[in-house]
């Protein structure tokens, strides 16, 4: 069990303000190991909010890779796909030190496609910072050329539901806080826990 | 005074919940518009998180462009200037319907900088969506080839604190939700309201 998270339904809920606060902690532990990024690249869709708030931290400029699951046939795939690639990559990327965000580390296919795609590039540095890692058997693999690898959280293998992807946002963030705060769960809360 | 949005200090404060409320009525808005896009085009770095939620409601896929407003040397400049565009442009958006995506709409000049650049690459139709729209004069216009401009909320001319740029958070949506809720102003809160 990973400590003050609401697991309804055996899935993770997450507040905006809880993944906030958890960006604003792994900014810290990216600075307090000593790297200086030159730039975000963040993977979308998953990495646009993370990056973001990262930015708020870090103040370094963003640049995006768009990644996606379907094929140009519009039916899923096994593999990644680039649907978006930074324009001028040598010119952006070589020698310059890279930390590349995504929101979580599931299989670890996407990352090490977009660290291979990126260490093509001639950056002097690349670093990882996920908000989540999700405690499982990876299928990717993080190249070795790769030193550095920052977890904003380590979370069992659930699911996990984004505020972001939230319909009704208002019920998301009374999921999401009914395990935290001082007085404990929320007792008006229509649901069991089971964590 | 805009309804529901707390001032502090003379600035717009806004919790994510809001946001992403306001969003999903900006969705809402977009399609009895019947408007139907092919694809999200995200201002950066202040539309990801705008983006990222509509597409939680539109399910669009997501391109990027990036905006700075810093030159190469990182000295202040007073025209916007591309960071990142989009690779192959005339393949990605020829023929397509587009919708471009910023947090605000504050003196149109970012606006009109990317209105007239996905102009010059063929895109069949472009709408505009942006989560604010101050009501002020406007150095920046909007082409007279785009029909259709949706704001999720007009805003008066004051400066907007998003929970992105939040060092503290908590603090922040604390703030956001004082003058918010069915009990109205947080009497605890610390601070004089000045609407």
């Amino acid at each position: 069990m990973v400590m003050g998270l609401a697991v309804v339904d055996g899935k993770y809920f997450l507040s905006y303000e809880q993944i906030h606060a958890t960006i604003r902690k792994l900014a810290q532990d990216i600075r307090e190991d000593g790297f200086d990024p030159d730039v975000i690249v963040a993977i979308g869709t998953g990495g646009y909010i993370p990056a973001r708030i990262l930015k708020t931290f870090l103040k370094k400029p963003i640049l995006t890779v768009g990644i996606s699951y379907y094929g140009p046939d519009n039916k899923p795939a096994k593999t990644p796909r680039m649907i978006q690639w930074i324009d001028e990559v040598e010119k952006k990327l070589a020698g310059r030190k890279v930390l590349l965000v995504d929101e979580v580390d599931d299989s670890r296919v996407t990352l090490e496609y977009c660290l291979r795609e990126l260490l093509r590039h001639g950056a002097c540095e690349i670093a990882v910072a996920v908000l989540h890692n999700k405690n499982k058997e990876k299928k990717g693999k993080i190249p070795q050329e790769i030193r550095r690898y920052f977890a904003g959280q380590e979370l069992e293998d659930r699911w996990i539901c984004y505020p972001w992807d939230a319909e009704d946002i208002e019920e998301h963030q009374k999921t999401a806080r009914s395990l935290k705060g001082p007085n404990g769960p929320n007792p008006g809360a229509a649901f069991t826990a089971t964590v």
